[in-house]
């Protein structure tokens, strides 16, 4: 995500400190601390500027949430949202999506949600995708049995990719839909998909059940990925 | 489009004089004296990087191609392009769509191509679309009679919208396909279909021909439109 660069940024985040967890690596197996009644430990990977991330939060008051966003200028009006919304089950984390394996424990969570991540459309970029297979292995790693990732996009070609990503890395496919709200509103939408919902954009969904988990020991790597190129 | 912002543009755009018309209202109803061995006059609506602009106008030595691009940094890139690869036969235009009927004369233009333009899906601004019919209504009074405008789009929601705009404006519909490249790459891809196609996105594409055009006295008005709320 590109964004005008938010002033006063360093402060602005500063004032998020009641939902900012600085250094989510310190937390890892022990996230449910911050909400010892929660029954569920839920993880968003790119929540942008927190939309649906803060209707999450609210519509389920029994789980803890926890939002990643690497893009600073999105993550702090996410974090102010949440703040101004009194939201008191989600926290936020600056990082990238290859480091969930270093920020969560071995099955500590039990659902993610991937919405509307990056196509990266050139096949020379596929490993970039946060579906590639070797994301969704670690996922598996982060994912308790039965675990499931609920995935959306709008492009119709990330999604054929990602059902057979899914299904190639011990993953059961469940809900596959090629138009959520053909029916009408289904679910809650982030920013981006409510706008092209506004427009009668198609958007994909599935729900990705883990059926097979790698041991603990065996953290699945994650290649090097060189700088991104467009 | 956003593009990191060019070094030197001034200097680049100068050095592009062989093909930037400069002041292209000038040149309304005098277009082919640039070219007057053309069989006809083709106009591409936001050519960005160039790519698709200077292959067709090297598959169609045949024409005179005048392409439009409003955001600077990405013009000088397709002029330089033309430059490197000693296409004749395409000028360049710095200018907003909006902007038409003023540099092209009633009926000047044979042919027009509309590519992967902003969906702008919030309804709210539905009226910047460049399928509009304030837009199109334009359009069918720079185009001849059964002139034709070249539509492709990534967008499934944009794609239906405008179908029915086309429709509803005085066009007649042809070759509507919603998955142009089902059976392999089909026609000159622009550089971000490239990209889309490699993922296997589907690409919509139609042919509309003006089949209800304006009489020349009637310049359709476009309405004002506020500046740009994203």
């Amino acid at each position: 995500m590109r964004m005008r660069k938010k002033p006063n940024l360093h402060p602005r985040m500063e004032r998020c400190g009641a939902v900012w967890v600085r250094e989510p690596k310190t937390m890892q197996g022990k996230w449910r601390s911050l909400a010892p009644e929660a029954k569920e430990l839920h993880v968003e990977v790119g929540c942008g500027k927190g939309k649906f991330t803060v209707e999450l939060a609210k519509a389920r008051p029994d789980i803890l949430l926890i939002a990643i966003e690497k893009v600073p200028d999105a993550l702090v009006v996410a974090m102010e949202l949440a703040i101004r919304e009194n939201v008191k089950n989600v926290f936020f984390i600056s990082e990238d999506a290859a480091e969930l394996c270093e920020i969560f424990g071995y099955g500590e969570v039990d659902r993610m949600y991937l919405n509307f991540c990056d196509p990266w459309p050139r096949k020379k970029n596929a490993k970039r995708r946060l579906t590639y297979h070797t994301f969704l292995k670690r996922y598996a790693w982060i994912l308790r049995e039965n675990g499931q990732i609920d995935f959306k996009t709008d492009n119709g070609g990330l999604f054929e990719f990602s059902l057979e990503e899914f299904a190639a890395s011990g993953y059961a496919l469940q809900e596959v839909t090629r138009d959520l709200h053909a029916n009408g509103p289904c679910g809650i939408m982030t920013g981006y998909e409510e706008k092209f919902y506004e427009l009668g954009t198609p958007i994909n969904r599935c729900v990705a059940v883990v059926t097979a988990r790698p041991a603990e020991a065996d953290v699945p790597a994650l290649p090097g990925i060189p700088p991104a190129e467009q």
